[in-house]
């Protein structure tokens, strides 16, 4: 039977605007970086908001929350949906956020419908998607999925030279990071609610897309070292500066994306740190990181290929010390067929136009995709803009999205054998 | 008569020790910025020591501090010695503290020979040579000569957007910055001791040199601004990246001093920051700051230019957003002969080499030289590195350069009418 719902629009983009005040930044950007205050204090309001809508809360030792509507039959793998809400430095608010106040609200609207699940639904706020504060994306998922070991996660670094696992006991964590693996067959779907973060619904006024397939992204942190010195008294023939290096490497990115033939090649430098950083002082010390992506494997991994060949020709020319360190190359993930026919089959039923489409973002459903079958529901956001401050989708947009994501979990609990 | 100096080399060494140690950076790395915690102990730890050598201290209202040995005629324009404590972050502890311990050592040996001085001797220690704080270099010193209005000097800011008036006001400074210029006649002459932050002394085994010039900085701000957004879903033909158009101006800045055909020509890009600076994010904005010097004006002068246009050059292509900001212009100064006989006289008499140079660093004495005849003693410093926490210069030389200063000031108050 076909819940009969109501989305209750003004309510989530309250409650959207209400989490984007969780932040270090000034309004209209947000910045939330995991485990900071800010990101503690979003944390809260969201296990508040679940616990009334009756939903069992518990968080994992990686800080992972999980919130659980009991289903009938509650032996049964669980249905998952969720996002994250961290927040990259002066970004919008709606990345992440829609897929977990969203993941919410889809599952307020089948509980007042009087629809009664089999399986439990499980809406999920997944640990540090956003790789600002430890350098790694997708950390909680990666944790879940078994595609990060618990050592490795326990050993990540901040700026500040403060260790992952100290941060999460800090925060409140409690527990070991080697239980935050999901056992086998805990979920028999996930499903995840988000913006596009790009262009094409808005363009073709399309409200909703459904993932087939996830880029593969890869990302570099690029350690370069030369010779610091007073600005006014080393000659240019003694130099050997870094900043010079990390800026053909920068121009070499670019490159790498145009050269490949493929539009979707993108590949971005986003951090360029330079020590010490004074304006009368030679870099001594420059560290980029890097992110390059594709849909597909083989040519992004020729693009990143590409540049450390740049990087090495340009530092052994300037004879200087380089260490490129790959933070991430994860496979690109391919949508579960049942999940995408699922949100179509949604989409008829509410009479709303269904593009199926690459997610060219990273999410934590590339992780998700590697332990149950996966896809996304994609919903328009303006221009394509985000990790902007001027990131927006409309609550017309958000409502088609909640509505779609409410009765694809209701097509799936009754789909799934 | 010449006075019988003896210079007490251990304990100026054990006192520029100490002051290395009010630091914010490990040793033997010093960080320490103007006004700071650490900066504020610095000069504290000062005052005690010109205090305990029976000098007369005080402070002007932009933290330009003066000890003063009376002289037997005081209505005589005095002879100022001195240099800065501030140091650049990760930086070394000769740079500036020699010539300011130096300074009061040169007066105690002085003291200690039974000599008396005709004219008041003053030692300087100037507010914020390097330019860490406030982009802006020499604030002191050029406040002291008239060669920055003090409103313009109150309203720079820092980088938390802290004004120069408020910061000097928090550091106990009393006063108005109309008060800080030198009336006319002050100083007789002027006259710094400072490591050479160059190779030259060392590699041709001269103890001493005399400077005939200082070369002529030039330092930009330049303000970069494009389209930010998400490092996966915005395609490179879409993209405006101000960090790209900065890679193509760090390597701009590096070919203009290349081409000038000068080897005294040099240009450094010290500083590159990134916003919002994260890993999966296209750089919004991002802030160069450029120092371009030369002994010889007119080429200084073409390498900025040929900078900045291929700032224009860049930005215009890439469609971005494009603010030039000059922080210093100055002119070369020219030393005063007086002097630099005074100088080439005192090593004659301590049997010790002197070498005629220019100095291509950048220095309170610059300003100073445009209210008063000065100029510079320098003495070897290892390898010629400066900036860096390997700076080095042995107790030989330090105390090879305290004596001529020593003897140039007693030459000084005897030569000049």
């Amino acid at each position: 039977m076909r819940p009969n719902i109501k989305i209750d629009v003004p309510r989530l983009t309250g409650e959207l605007e209400r989490l984007a005040r969780f932040s270090d930044a000034e309004a209209p950007a947000v910045t939330r970086v995991l485990f900071t205050d800010q990101d503690l204090k979003a944390r809260s309001y969201l296990r508040r908001l679940c616990a009334d809508a009756g939903l069992a809360v518990r968080e994992d030792p990686a800080g992972n929350l999980f919130a659980r509507w009991v289903g009938s039959e509650p032996h049964l793998p669980a249905l998952g949906t969720g996002s994250h809400t961290d927040a990259i430095p002066f970004s919008g608010m709606y990345d992440g956020t829609v897929g977990v106040l969203g993941g919410l609200e889809a599952i307020r609207a089948l509980q007042q419908s009087g629809w009664q699940p089999r399986r439990s639904i499980e809406l999920l706020l997944f640990t540090s998607e956003e790789p600002t504060r430890f350098g790694v994306g997708c950390v909680g998922s990666r944790l879940l999925s078994g595609s990060l070991a618990p050592e490795a996660a326990a050993a990540l670094k901040d700026q500040q030279g403060a260790t992952f696992d100290d941060v999460r006991r800090g925060a409140g964590c409690r527990g070991e990071l080697t239980e935050v693996r999901l056992r086998d067959g805990y979920y028999a779907a996930f499903v995840e609610l988000h913006i596009e973060q790009g262009p094409l619904l808005e363009r073709d006024g399309i409200p909703i897309g459904a993932v087939t397939a996830i880029a593969a992204p890869a990302a570099l942190r690029v350690r370069l070292e030369g010779e610091g010195g007073h600005a006014g008294a080393v000659l240019m023939p003694q130099r050997h500066d870094p900043l010079c290096a990390a800026a053909e490497t920068v121009l070499a990115v670019e490159k790498a994306a145009k050269d490949s033939g493929r539009l979707d090649t993108v590949a971005t430098t986003g951090i360029c740190q330079v020590h010490p950083g004074a304006c009368n002082s030679i870099p001594s010390r420059v560290i980029l990181e890097i992110d390059i992506r594709d849909t597909d494997l083989a040519a992004r991994d020729r693009a990143v290929a590409q540049i450390r060949q740049a990087i090495a020709q340009s530092t052994t020319r300037r004879e200087l010390r380089a260490e490129v360190e790959i933070l991430n190359a994860d496979p690109p993930a391919t949508a579960a067929p049942a999940i995408v026919n699922a949100i179509q089959t949604a989409c008829r039923e509410l009479n709303l136009a269904c593009q199926p489409m690459v997610s060219r973002a990273y999410h934590d459903a590339l992780f998700m995709a590697r332990i149950c079958p996966t896809s996304m529901i994609f919903i328009p956001c303006r221009a394509g803009v985000s990790h902007r401050p001027d990131e927006y989708s409309s609550p017309e947009a958000i409502g088609h999205g909640v509505a779609v994501l409410a009765l694809t979990l209701a097509e799936l609990d009754n789909a799934i054998a």
